[in-house]
């Protein structure tokens, strides 16, 4: 397996992952994001992601050699460990990443027709988001609706979080969530609203026969009037304890695990 | 409300702090842990902790003055922000934080004599544990009853991931978890240790009544097989997708959550 050196910082490819790492609406633009380690990567090429470039360290070629799992990638380059790390999001680097399109199937929640979903509104921090993946593929729901109004899946620190979850589980991003949640629902989608308090009544008392969705609000605000208004109902987890403590991917859990049992 | 105020970093007190701040074994000998940040210092005073040493920057006094909630602290101090910083788990300190006594309440699990509990063996993650912990007491079970051989619920990690909840929640520190946990099930607890594989049957078939305590064990290796001879019996989450994603504190969600419904 070929790998062509890069030694310069000031090198195109190099500057455009850079960008990509660090910035949402270069991803979209390009269609492409980045996944670090190991791991990330050989999940993207198992799942049949396209992977653009593979990158590696000095380091990481001589100790690992080329990678035959991912020989499908278009460009291969190898970096000095020290230019690498530049590249990196994280403080000690496996040296290994690679930057993958985004999958088109991703990109239309009106595609969906039967199942169980979770829409997250507007959530806001990445590492909510990747465990939230994690858990729904755990349990098994058929995927997880995202507005990019919140923070970026594609983005290093909720891939690092979902520990490969988001490349492997059916994600749907929405660019107008209230509008693609009132189509769910004209095609007989039932729709709740998780609230802390004002619901109609408790998780467990609604059903969850597919298709069915329910939305997780953004941390701090819960889920916005508009999006509840276009909910069937307004369902809440019971809790006898501090309610202010229950975060997000907790009561995530708790609601998938509703849904699915 | 008088403060003294302190200049070199060769200080006793100082040097405690950051004792305190990164060794659990003195944490222990001393019997005291820092909790940083407004809110945590503003719950410890509330909850009752003895609050030995008051530590604010120079910033935070002229801004905020003396807390009228911390009045019973001992010792007061105050820091050039620069030294403050040194002391800081934190890359943007808020410029408080506190000395407490641990509470010797927490030391004994065998003064548990009823409610429902969840035991943690050897969690790993500071995270983990802190997660577990807000969500305890969200639902409202009765305890945490956690290892030492696993990671420090004093430690600064968890007291930031718990958002207080381990400041707020009773946490009962065992030494001997095997023994401690033998001595509640002859005490009439039931005994439930949760695994991925070889349950003797799923979350939803056994009575949470209480007395009761679910084991969740470390998160790469789960519950030993010494704790397992204990329990009543093993319990598991049916899980349809990809088990080894569902993490600690999610799994943790989910069976508090069956144990309070």
């Amino acid at each position: 397996m070929q790998f062509e050196k890069i030694v310069s910082k000031d090198n195109k490819l190099i500057k455009k992952i850079k960008k990509l790492v660090s910035s949402a609406s270069y991803r979209r633009e390009e269609n492409a994001f980045v996944l670090e380690g190991l791991r990330l990567v050989l999940d993207a090429a198992k799942n049949g992601y396209a992977i653009e470039t593979l990158v590696v360290s000095e380091s990481f070629l001589e100790a690992n050699g080329g990678l035959k799992e991912v020989q499908s990638s278009k460009q291969r380059v190898v970096l000095p460990d020290s230019l690498f790390k530049t590249l990196s999001d994280t403080v000690s680097p496996q040296g290994i990443l690679c930057v993958c399109n985004m999958p088109k199937t991703i990109l239309d929640p009106l595609k969906i027709n039967k199942g169980k979903y979770l829409i997250l509104e507007n959530t806001q921090d990445p590492a909510n988001l990747g465990a939230i993946a994690r858990t729904a593929e755990a349990l098994g729901i058929d995927g997880l609706i995202v507005s990019l109004k919140g923070c970026d899946p594609f983005s290093p620190k909720a891939q690092r979080a979902a520990m490969g979850a988001l490349v492997r589980f059916p994600i749907y991003l929405s660019y107008d969530i209230i509008e693609d949640t009132r189509k769910l629902k004209d095609k007989g989608f039932s729709i709740y609203a998780s609230v802390v308090s004002d619901a109609d009544c408790e998780i467990t008392k609604v059903s969850y026969d597919a298709p069915s969705a329910v939305i997780i609000g953004n941390e701090a605000n819960g889920v916005t009037e508009q999006l509840k208004a276009v909910a069937n109902s307004k369902i809440t987890i019971p809790m006898s304890g501090r309610a202010e403590s229950l975060n997000a991917a907790a009561a995530a859990a708790i609601i998938i695990w509703e849904m699915v049992k």
